[in-house]
């Protein structure tokens, strides 16, 4: 690895350009995702992603710069302060590195049986981030952000998804017909959470062992209308909560299909 | 009602002391819990729960008052600077109530057939609160918050709660040998969550129709010594992931006793 490239001016480009990702929940402007703090920078290179650039704290280049040791990777490092600037320093720990997006197939969400996550309309990243997660520990198949559900690429989804959104194979930004078109042709049944009570079927007595996908709607109005018609609705049974968290929701309906698939 | 009073000086005593528990994540010092937000004080009322005063931003008073109107409630209000002073607007909605916290026996968290969890080290209040939301969802009968593990009363878990917390019946600070003595004089069977592999039972595997515990350690190191001795491990079998956050891994441990039992 050649020495680090120092910057000291919050002037500079790159870090402009970083800053605006991180403030608007978005890819850079050349296209990476901000992968911030140490751990997500482990768990790039162990996906085997591209990474683009490291940028490092003062404190914090000895850690990055182990990293990605023997690794063609353009390390930028720079005053504490000037980096607290771009990143709080307790959410990125001084390391914040620069990903190129994972790009997959449509064919590629399918793996027989198939089991897709649809994410319908959902707004906060870090339940986007948290549902990756746990598509990822129960071996979810894909994932669907539709259009108008938030970014993948936000800092805060990836932060969330703790790596898994450099894993699980997703589309973004899809729109509802065309995912609905897709998952038909791929036979994959589609199943929407909506809260207890408000289905006649119940998680347990539904069939998920066969291709299907689980819809995830948005943390304040639910499933869209458009997904809903194309779904069987499931509720999980709850007693005394008027609903539960989104994130949690999507992680109990994936154990259920995990646990079924294993019998 | 009475006319609210009109509280102008960061100084006032009462401000003070809900600023305190707030930054502290505890009780006023007068004793009361703070449960922030509209919706909390709505829950607070619901579940019966005694409530103490009420303090409102001048923007929010309208809110406040129509919610205790007919109550036997002191409504206070001061301009939105000050209440900015005590808790975020964003946080808080203009609205903070002071609920009596609620006060349980021991034999009240053992309504057969017994579903009680115990929190063991568990430090973040916000999963905390969560947890105790998926306690209620799934009908647990009583929460343990051992010494060592994060404040029941601590605004944020309140909040979490979504007020959850009002109604589970729990008991707190309590000492680990007393707790494992308790829950055994019950004969509640307990079992200890730990990460995927780690264990020869598999959450599916296990029995949890009868008197049960289920124990959440720590995010950071897990169930302690103490508990993982009196209780059998279970894992969550997963995929890819290192680990499941506290939170999700509790509730899917919850929903699962609770898929058991109505079959």
């Amino acid at each position: 690895m050649a020495k680090p490239e120092t910057i000291t001016s919050a002037a500079n480009p790159l870090l402009k350009d970083v800053r605006r990702a991180i403030s608007r929940g978005a890819l850079t402007e050349q296209g990476w995702c901000v992968a911030e703090t140490p751990h997500l920078l482990e768990e790039a290179l162990r996906s085997q992603c591209e990474v683009k650039a490291v940028l490092a704290s003062e404190s914090a280049l000895g850690t990055a710069s182990a990293q990605v040791r023997r690794l063609p990777v353009k390390l930028v490092s720079m005053p504490d302060a000037l980096f607290a600037g771009i990143a709080g320093t307790e959410t990125s720990q001084g390391v914040i590195a620069l990903v190129k997006p994972p790009e997959w197939k449509l064919e590629q969400l399918f793996r027989p049986p198939a089991l897709v996550v649809v994410l319908d309309g959902l707004q906060d990243p870090g339940n986007a981030g948290t549902i990756v997660r746990a598509a990822e520990a129960f071996g979810a198949t894909g994932i669907f952000f539709l259009r108008g559900a938030v970014s993948p690429y936000n800092p805060k989804t990836l932060r969330a998804s703790a790596g898994s959104l450099f894993r699980v194979p997703f589309l973004h930004g899809v729109e509802p017909a065309a995912a609905c078109a897709a998952l038909a042709q791929q036979q994959v049944e589609l199943f929407a959470g909506v809260p207890a009570g408000a289905s006649s079927h119940t998680l347990a007595g539904v069939n998920l062992t066969r291709p299907c996908g689980l819809v995830i709607g948005s943390e304040a109005h639910g499933v869209s209308r458009a997904l809903r018609t194309a779904a069987h609705d499931v509720s999980i049974p709850t007693v005394g909560v008027e609903s539960l968290n989104a994130a949690m929701a999507a992680a109990i309906l994936l154990y259920e299909a995990r646990r079924q698939r294993m019998l």
